[in-house]
Parts: structure tokens; sequence; C-alpha cells
């Protein structure tokens, strides 16, 4: 249970961050797990996993990926072996996200121009990999990163794009409205796509959509298909999660008293993302509810 | 010139904020040199204070309040017994800017209902005398404050509005969409409006202006008359100031290389702003250039 | 053929109301009348089933349901043993109308957060579905009724409801924009839903959901999938019926002279919908087209 | 006292209605008073005009012609001879009302076309005024107007017009988008500027010019100056009416317990409204507050 | 080689115009190509052919219906008997395509109602269908046709319907915000559509969608599903042609130096579009990648 | 009287074009007809200089440089020695135009930025001299001109500015929304400013304004305050020119019977119009009522 209660920490504390991440951390934590346990029987074996699946996912509400990853592999336990058959799942999520995240890259590139000023927020894999392959292609861009407030993520996303070879920018979240007219693409990732093509992604995302909407710039998501909620199909508001206060500011003695509301999230509508990314094209975000219907199953099933 | 120079880098590096601060700043810094320099002839007189005049004008560039206190107070210089003269106009801005921020309470707090929430940026004195006033009147209200960054001026501001007794909630600026559903009103301070309406004030203004539009949420400015900016009627644009990239982070050698882009203000246009508050009453932002010519004098003069 | 004639003439004079209500009864009166018709060659039955049918879809114009009821049932003339078919296929459309209002119930219900205020026109049985579902599952919340002129429907909506013990308020049609503000969500029923999204209700819908889009309230429709209208895949028009000027005002005679003009219904554009709820799951408006194809058929067929 | 209890009434129950109406009937009730009260000392006379006019005031809080009217006409309290001189003023106010009408009705009409279609809801002199002048002049022009629950004043308008002679359509409040698209312009009255260009009417008058300003269809208000909030410029919130439930319905028994809320009049940004037709020209609705510092004085005064 | 050169030519300076025409002409070249070639292996005959296709598809970049007949029509090579088989299917696609605007012409022309003015852009097959089967119905309808400048395709459209007896009337391209408000529908064609539901077609197009949209003019676009651009779906931009300047004027020397940009298309963003009319129905434009995956198959394939 | 036919003349069709161009040719035209008439009684002479003025303002209904400079030119024939009195307000008014358009030039020319790229249509002598003096202040510039159909006033323009050094590209009118990314701000022209902080321009002016709001290009007009319309205070709609069909194109006898419209101008809401860069400063489109007030004189006068 070590492993389990480990990767469950990680993804609490975001040691782990990211909903890739976090959903292939979920998968290999699942199947080291499973290789771990030993003279069950299939009963106790199957009993073990759901458990340790049910602690991963209590272990941040708001990114998808992280259900999703679980239920992929747990999806095993009713197949014959179940111990193979959940240690090869566990493979095929964490292989298949990989590959998603590379064609991400690729189709996202393709909306890349030569000479474009990319703006991305927070931490993204997937935005990353857009960015990144645009770059390979020979294309002269820039990159506008954000702060990311309140845990700064966006300085990580600099360095990594500036140790890449990148021309990078730091700006902090309020200066997004100055700068958008130098802007020819946003690009961010994903936590979660609803059925009706909704964004869930971090604090800021939406305000960032807003403003790139007032000056008609575009503003793409780059989500793999685990990201599209399949619960919002039946109406599920998706929680937004919300942080300690200290990771905004730990406040000494004299500001004792002081609210601080610390939501990790936000909730962009469809009317302000012009395209998803995802491994298997770029779609409307109207089209999130066929993915979530024809990947995930829909009601009945 | 001590008294001056000190001023000059207060103002500079901020140790000395907020538009109405920084006039009164000026104003008093000017009496006191005046007060001085003595054994000069009128003229010499006249050219030291210039001098010192011009000085503090550079500090910073954008709020209008420095130069428009400095003419101000430097009036006198072309009437009879310019020292006293000096003395005189340098008191009378102060006062009378003192007096301006407590009627904008009086006309803010008017627009402020019982029950009301509150969402304030940055740290503004005539927006802070706004809330307190209406709290003073016994209306039960909630204020949320942006961190403002860079240099997060609204934990002052927070603090200042918890020590008076006033229930506070601090969030990143990321936050604004998120929480603008649970609040009635917005009231920020200016650094400066131009002719055609617009406000300049600190970086993040404009965003919170377009995210309360989007909401239907009212949407106030604070603004002594003295912060209209006269030469934006000829045309002119008000230069935005960008500060030291240090305000926004120190990278270690590791992040050498990454540029940070650091604009200290933004321009939030007319048709976002619903009403600004000024202590000779409550005008629409159209209305600005009238103020600018009936009481800074139109082009010809 | 009294049966069909009095269900025609109460869908007609809106003794029977509401696009789920007509369904059903069309169904129940083809299914009594096969079963008091006898004595007829297989033609015959057929011949005065269809008689019957078109009949009754002449009642009204613009509720697709009715036609839709219709064609489910008459579906059964083409199988073999024709009357027991119609019958079993009335009794199902019948069952399938009530379980899809409750299952529109529930996932609507996920959509409204405890403390909620709902704005509702009309009377719509999923929609009033929705709101009961939410009450049931121990939410606290409010409801606004519209007085929903001419017929003032809104009267029934709002007595069902605090019969029920729900805390309702009543107002006229031209308060929503004064109200709106203290409503966190609006949910309406349908009329029909066209191919491209839009729904067909009560005059007065549209407007309501252009004031909610200007103050970003959701806005969702409830319609089951025999309210989407299969013929505006081939661009048809949706029929708007005009009634009677007697609903709005019998003038006496000091008036007689003044037109009075009286349309039932409106078209809200699918931009002002954030999400249709239906028994099969919650889509954007513009996943309308594919339940079309899906459910009844594409072109071809 | 009975002249001013019985207009007090009058006004209360809106047997007087309109706020041009409310004005003229308020300096008529306080000449009339002026008139009959004698033997009194100069200090009486004046504190009983004084009371007369608190009462009037006090009938309907909304409609600043009211105080406005009361205002003017006990001005002459401070002049000599007061008694004539509170007559001879409320002779002005009402014929200058009269006047103001008229023109209004010169300067709207020369922005109706020949072959118009114009919207009005409520009951406005000044807005019949303007059309009843475009018909005079020869033009070809039909009305729409609204019933205007919950006391339907737009039968008065639509008999008032009708017996003029022009083609009038009734329709309810919610039909007004369905509509739209057929109006070449939409003309409403007011019962209150504010110094930042907002319109105080008739509730159902913002949502109509929202509906206007979305399919592009010019929407002005015709508004004597007296109806410039001077109290506004103060930043005071104009306080907005809740009539008697009863008005909207009088439930029985049955329905008792359901709440019935019935502001009546609600507010129109600025943004929605092309132009104030006043008497003194036409004007944009940011040029209320200069009106008010013109005509009524400035704050100092 | 000839008939495949003189048609590549005949393409490239427009002779032939308009996607469909073009998509049939290249059908048609190959189709009579393949019938000349003789003597030829199999592996020859499909190395000739392939070369034919790509010097086809190299006439114009921005029309998919081009690459699109000639990968219909190629297909054949990959079957038995290939010179048969493009040879039939060179007439399928040709047929295929003359009943697809035949078909949008039924569908379209159920959105036109009896009186209604129709404006259109350009010289579009489909969208002609659309309006010349209206006016066959017997709708009473008239037509406005822009210039389209630079190449003044809309003379051939005014005089095409003129012939056909409709009443037409001939505007510049600048006067379409003039007009708007007497228009009831705007018909155009399409060059191409993308998965996000953008519609690519002749410069101007997009301003017109902008400008019905500001007025609540319903736009439609009527688009064959070959125009439907299968790589859009990888996220590839599609090529706007930029033609020569001598399109756009001849300078004479005294001239020569100002240069001339002449982009031929431009792109309308999904938003504005209300609805697209193709062959097999009409649908949102969201739908279009839904149309991609199901006609030409998805990514994988 | 031949000087003023032949400037009717000339004006009429268009050989003198440009609203300040049109003032001074009338003004001089006056001027010379004054000096030539001799042997007049002073009866005489006015009826004869009146009469020349009503025909040169009956050349063309649209610009309001027209009347205003006869008006301002004939008031001369109320005061003593009228004939000189003419001729030195001929000069006057001459004088005025053309140092407004340089004070224009200066006070615009602030507002543009090293580097920006500037958007102008049609051929406008105020826009123009922003341009040039932008130039001239060793400004960065590039200009993009449209054509201006149909009389192609924006080759002159392009020709002007190429003459005088600067970079221009010149579009066809249809390619503004494709090209408003590259533009950093917008500067026309204007025939006529309403009370109402309407501007009416060139035809096809709306649009570029109702696009470069799309994308927040700020839209700026020139114009001298002989263009501010005086009877639009009172509501009188400015008329707008419908010129002959022939300008557009002249159809060979086989396109006879289609109809051409051909409006020379349209209407640009206030709400599009950044600010209005006039002689006496740049002020916000709703100041220009108050421009009227103060420059042409109220109602009353």
């Amino acid at each position: 249970m070590d492993i389990i209660k480990e990767t469950y920490e990680k993804i609490k504390n975001m040691e782990i961050r990211g909903a890739g991440r976090i959903g292939r951390a979920a998968a290999k934590a699942l199947k080291e797990y499973a290789l771990k346990i030993s003279n069950l029987s299939e009963e106790e074996f199957k009993n073990k996993m759901k458990e340790a699946g049910n602690i991963l996912i209590s272990a941040r509400p708001t990114a998808v990926s992280l259900p999703n990853a679980v239920k992929y592999v747990l999806k095993g336990l009713n197949e014959e072996n179940p111990k193979e058959k959940v240690i090869e799942r566990a493979d095929e999520f964490i292989n298949s996200s990989l590959k998603a995240i590379e064609n991400i890259g690729k189709f996202g590139a393709n909306r890349i121009k030569d000479g474009d000023t990319i703006l991305t927020h927070c931490n993204s894999e997937a935005a990353i990999s857009v960015i990144k392959t645009a770059y390979d292609e020979g294309k002269d861009i820039k990159v506008f990163c954000t702060e990311t407030r309140p845990r700064n993520q966006g300085y990580i996303t600099a360095k990594t794009l500036y140790d890449y070879g990148i021309d990078v920018t730091l700006i902090v979240d309020s200066a997004v409205r100055y700068f958008i007219k130098e802007i020819d693409i946003v690009v961010v990732g994903a936590d979660a796509i609803t059925a009706n093509g909704c964004l869930v992604n971090k604090i800021g995302t939406s305000q960032i959509a807003l403003i790139a909407n007032e000056s008609r710039v575009p503003f793409l998501t780059a989500a793999e298909t685990y990201k599209f909620h399949p619960k919002t199909i039946v109406g599920e508001l998706i929680e937004i999660e919300e942080r300690s206060p200290e990771e905004v500011t730990t406040f000494e003695d004299k500001y004792k008293g002081i609210k601080i509301r610390n939501p990790a999230f936000d909730v962009t509508p469809a009317k302000y993302i012009d395209a998803i990314i995802t491994e298997i094209g770029l779609i409307p975000p109207q089209g999130a509810w066929y993915i979530i219907e024809k990947y995930f199953g829909w009601l009945e099933k």
C-alpha cells in the first residue's frame, strides 16, 4: 500500500502536477501495487485494487484524468487473469497518454505560423508539446508565459521552453490584456472538458479566454481525450478544488483575520474556445460530448 | 535641494505610492524647498523652483497628479510675492486633495447598498475612502481585494480595511472572473483620466473592467479632478511606465535569459466604466474632457 | 372518431397544454380509437388510423411532439398485426415520455446547487421535473416564475411548485431583467428543437435567454428527444402558431379597430443556450442535429 | 390641505400617472393651496407650503418630476411676495412643461421617417407627442404598443393613438423580441434620467432597450429636462418603487403563500440609448450630467 | 496531357471558377485523360494518373473541392480495372456534385420566406440554386448582389438571376452595412469548411457575416460536403491564395511603387454562421467535423 | 453668377470633392461673386448673395461643411458694410479651415506611435494631415488605403501619401477584415458629425469601424468643427445622398434592368468611435453636441 499512499500524497500536495502526469502516475502506482501484492485470492486482489483506486481518486477532485486513468486500468479486473490485465492496461494507458501528447503536439503545431507569438498559462504538457513541435519544425516563434499565481507554475513553463531554446517572456497574470495585441494565438492545457464544451483549467484561464476573444485572438486548448469528463453528460458539475490559503500567502499575525479564497481552477465557456486539440484531431468545443459518447460510452452502457 | 531629491527618490522607488499621495508629497516638497532657499533674487528663486519642479515631475511618468500638483504650485511664480504664493498654493493643493478624497468618499458611498460585496484592486486612497464611508454609514459590506502583483499592494488595502473592521477576502489576480458573480460593484482608483474617458490605472484594472462588464457588474473609478490629464486633449498618449523586472522576480542564474516585462499600468476604455466619482460629482467617463476644459483651461489658454 | 375529435379539440383550445402532455394525449387517443374500431379490413383500419393521425396533427402547428408521437404510434401500421402494434407503441410512447421526464429531472437537478435561485417561464413538465428533483434532493432552492402572458401559465407553475413546498415568487414578464442578478440559473421547457440548435418555446423565452446571457446567467432547456424536429434538417422552418387576439384581451367596442398580434412561441438561438437537458444526457445545442440523425434517421431513410 | 391630500392620494394610487402629469398636478395643487390659505403670517405661509410640498413629494419615490416641480414652485418662497411668486411659478412650471412636450414632439418627429413602424412602451405624454407630431406631418406610420403589465397602461396608449387615426397594434410584453425586426425605431418616455445617462422608466423598458440593441434598432427616450435627477450627480441611487402585489394579481386562497414582487420601474444603461429627446434639443445620454449642471446648478450651489 | 494542362490553366486563370465547377472540371479532365492514354502498363497508367492529379491540384490552393475531387476519382486506381473505375468514379463525382447542388437548392429554399430580400456575395452555384429554387416555388423574393471586387463576379450573379426573372439590385461591397436592415437573410457559397466550423470563402464574406450578426440577420452558407476540408481535422490551416495585384488595378507608371495586396478569400468564424446547407441536410457549423469524420474517414484511416 | 454656377457644377459632379475643400470652394466663390457684382443697392446685393448661397448649398446634401461655410460667410450681410464683411469672412473661413487641418494633423499625429500601421478610407484632407504630420515627425509608419468604390478615391490618397514618401499598400474594400490584425489604428475623415456623436462619412466607413471594434483596433475620425451638424440637435436626420448608378457601372444592354443603388455615405455610431480629432482638441464622440452648442449656438439663438 506504500506506493499507493505515496503517490496519493504526491498528487495531493502537487509534487506531481498536471492532469496527464497525474493520470500516468496513478496508472503506474496501480501497476506497481499489483506487482507487489501476491498470495491473494482473485477476490482479495480485486478488492485491494479497487481500494487502491479509490484512494488515488480521492487525492484531487477536479482533474478527470485521475479517475479516468484508474477506471481504465481497473477495467482489467473484469477480465480473465485480472492481475496480468491490470498491469497490461496500466502500460497501455501510460503509452497512449505519451503518444497522445505527441500527436497533440503535431496537430497543434499546424496552427502555429512562422513568426507567431504564443501565450500560454500555467504548466501544461500538451500545450508545451504544441509549442516545442512548432519550434522543432523550424518556426520562428516567441512565447509569453504568465506567472500563474499562486503556485507560479508559469516559471517552470518559462524555464522548460527557455532551456529548449525558445524566446520566452514572463509577465504577471494581470498583464494579459496589456500584451494581448502582440499575441497571435493562445494555447493552454486542460484539467477537464465538459459535455457542453466548457474547459476546466487552472484559475485565470477563463479571463485569458475572455481577453483573447475581445481582441479576436484565437484561443485553443490542448486536451487528451481522457480529460473529457463522462459524468458531465448526466449534468454533473465538476467540483472546483479550493486549496489552502497558505498557497497564496502566509500572513503574519498582523494580518490574521483576513480571509483568503484559493480556488485552483475556473471554467471557460465553449464560446471563447476556437478549438480543442485532441490526439484524434482538432474539434470544436461543441464536439466534446460526441467524444464522450464515442470513447467513454453513452449513458445506458 | 535635498528635500527635492529625497522626495524624487521616494516617489521613484514607490516608497511614496498612490497618485494622490504623490501629488501631495510633491507639493509639500516644493513648499519646504521654497522655505529653505533664501537670499536669492526673484529670478534665481523662480529658476530654482522650476528646476525642482522638473526633477519631481521626472520621478514617474504615468500618474498625472504629479505634474498637475507641480504646475498648480508653481503657478504662484507668476504672481506677486512668488515665494509666499508658492507656499500658499502648496498648502491649498494638499488641503483640497484631502478634501477631494473626503467628498469622493461621500459621493461614492451613495452607490454602495446595504449588503453589497465590493471588489477593489491595488491600493487607492479614493477607493478606500468610498468603502470606509459606506462602512461608517452603517452599511453591511464585504470587500474582495486582489493581490495586485507584482508589488502586492492589495495586501496593504486588505490590512487597512480589515483594521477598520471590514470583512475582507484576499484573492489572486487570476481569480476575479471566478468570483465576479458574488460581487455587486467594483470600485478602483485612478492614476490618470484621458480626454476621451479612458482610465489609466494599475496593471490588471482593464481586465477587471472587462470581466465586470461581461457579468453586468457596475465598474466605477474614484478620481480627483487633478488626475484628469490635460495633454490628452491634444491627443497625447499617456506614457505607460515599465518598471524593473526585479519587481516580478529575481531569477537565479538558471533562469537568466528569460525576459520579464513589467508594465505598471494599463488603459481601461470608457465603455467599461459606469461612472467616474470626482470630488465635484459623479460623471460619465465621456464627461472627462469637459472637466479638463472647465478646470484646466482649453487649448488656447 | 369521437375520442379523436375530442382530443383534437382539447389540444386546439389548450385544455391539454404542454408539448409532452400533447404527445401523450395523442398517443392515448390513437390507442383508444384503435381499440374501438372493429370489423374493419386491415386496409380500412390503416386508413382510419392515418386519418385520425392527420386530424390530431392538425390541432396545433408548432410543438413537434404531436407529429412525432403520431408517427411513432402509426409506424406500427407497417408491421404485422397492425392493431396490436399500434396499441403497443402508444403505450411505449407514453411510458418512455414519462420516463424521459424523470431522467431529465435527475440530470437537470445535477446542475442546481444548494442555495440556488431558479427562474422558469411558462409551464413545462420537464423544467418542473428538474426543479422538483433538486428540491427532493434536499437542496435549498428558490424559484421565480413569470406570469407568462397572455394565458398566465406561470400561475399554474407557481401553484404546482408552491404546493410541493418550494419557495416561489411570481413576477410580470417585463421584470426579468430587473431580477436577473438574483437568479443563478434559468431552466425552461421546449416545444421544439431545430437541427441547428435553436429552441422554439413559449413567447418570451428568447428575451429571457438574451437577458440571462447579458448577465452571464446559465440558460438551460429541458427537452425530451421527441421534441427535436426532424424536418428542420432539410431546412424547414417551424411554423409559429399565431393564436386568437382574444387570449390577450377582449376589447370592448371603444377599442375596436386596434389590432392585436398574438404569436404563441418564439425562437431562441443556440448561442444563448448553455445546454439542452435530454433524457439521454446533457448536450450542447449544436448537438441537436446529431440526435435527429441518430434517433429519427437521416435524410435518405 | 384637502387639495394637497387629494392630489397626494391620486398620485399615490396612480389615478394621476405619468411623470409630466404628476409634476404639473403637484404644481397646480400648490397653487390652489396657496390661493386658499389666507390670514397667515409670511412665516406660517411658508411653513404650510413647505409641509404641503413634503406631503406631495412623499406620494411616489421614483419619478423626479415630482420633487423637481415642487422645488421649482417653492423657490418662490425665498422671494418677495412669496404667495404671488409661488402662484406665478406654478403657472410657469405648468406652461413650460406643456411647451416642453410640444417641442419634444417636434424634435423627436424629425427622427421618424415616412413608412416607419414605431414601438412604444407604457403611456408617455412625451413619446405620444413625438408619434402624433410625426403623424400630423403626414408621415405614414404604424405603432406597436406593449400591454405594459401589470397595469396595462399600453391599452391607454393604444386607444389614444388609435383615436387619433394612427394604425396601432397591441402585443404582450413578452413578444417584443419576436416583432423587433418589423420595428424601425423605439420611442419611450422617462421617469428620471441620471447623471451618467441612465434612464429610469416603467418596468420592462430596459429589456426592450436590450432587445432593440441586439437588432440594431434605434432606441430613444423623450424626456423633459425636469426629469433629469440632480441628486444622482452626488452618486445617489434613485429608489425604485415596489408597488402592491395586488396590481399583479389577487390570488384566491389557494394561491396564498406565493410571493409576488412588483417593482414599478427599471434602469436602462446609457449604452443602449441612442439619444435623449429633450425640449432643448436631442442629446447623447452621456450629456445628461451637463444638463443637470447647467439647468439645476452644480454641487456648490 | 493536353487536357490536363488546359484544365489546369483554366482553373488557374479563373476561366473556370467556383469550387463546384472546379471539382467537376478536374474530374472530367481526369476521365478524358484516362480515356486518351492507352497502351500503358497498369503501373504506368497509375503513375500517369497520379501525376495528372497532382498537376490539377496545384492549380489553386484554397478551394478543397479540387483535391477532394481528384482523390475521389483516383481512389479507383486501387481497385481492379483501375481505368474503368477511374472513369466510373469521375462520372459519379460529377453527377453527385450536380445532384448535391439540386438538393442544397431545395433545403435552402425552405429557409426563404415569401417576401424575403436575400443578400448574396460573389458567384456561387449552390447559393444561386437556393435562390432559384425559392423563386421556382413561387416565392416573391428580391436579391441584393455585391460587386465582389476585384473580379466583379457579382455582376455574373446579378445577370444570372436577372435573366431568370428575379428582382436584382447591385451594390458596392462597402454598402452592405448601409442596406443590411432591408435584408432578411444572407446566403453565400463556400470554398472550404474547416473542422471547427469556419467558412473559407471569397474575400469580403467574413465582413458581411459580421455585419449580418450585428443586425441579427441570419447568415447561411451553401456547401456541398466535398467542400469540407479533411486536413483541418489535424489542425492544418487552409492556405489563403493571394492573387496578382493586376486583378485589382494596373497602375500606370505614376503609381508604380504603391503596393497592392490581393487575397482571394477570407475566413468567417463559426459563431457568425447560422447553418450550413449541405446536400445531406442543414447542420450547425460545429457539426462540420462530424461530417468530415463520417464521410472522409477519421484520422487513422 | 458664372462663378457660382461653375462652383455649383464642380461640387455636384465631384470635380471638387472632400468636405473641407467644398466648404472653402463655396466661400471662395461667394467672395469672388461679391467682388464681381457692383452697382447694386444693399438690398439687391443681399438678395443676390443669398440666392448665390442657396444655389451653392443645393449642390450636395450630405456634407454639412457646405451650408456651414455659406452661413459663416453670409452672416456678414447682417453687419455694416456687408460687401466688405462678406469678403472678409470668406477669407476668414478659408484660413481657419486650413489652420484647422494643420492643428488636426498635430493632435492626431500624437496618437500615432513609431512603427504603427494606419488604415484610412476614401480621401480625407484631415486624415491625410494626421498621417503626413506623423511621418514628418520621423515616425516609421505604414499606411493601408482602401480602393473606396465606386469612385476609387483611395487611389488618390495612396498616390498622395506615396509621393510624400510613405509606405503605402492598396486593398479592395472587402479585404479590411482580412488585414485588420496588421492595423494599429484607423483614421478617417468626416462629412458630418451629429449631435449624438455619429459620424457621417463615405460609404463603407461604418463597416470599417465595426471591423476595427471587433478586433479592438482604435478608430478615430478627423473632423474640423464646421463639420458638426447644427440641425441634428433638433433631431433632423442628415440626408444621405444617393448618386448616379453610372458611378458604379454602366451596364451594357444585356444587363439593362438590373437595379443599382449607390448611396455615397453611411452612418457610424458613436460606440465604434474612440475619439474625434478636431482643431480645438480630441474629444469623445458624445462631446459633439457640446461643440454644437458652444460654437454654433444653442436652439434659441
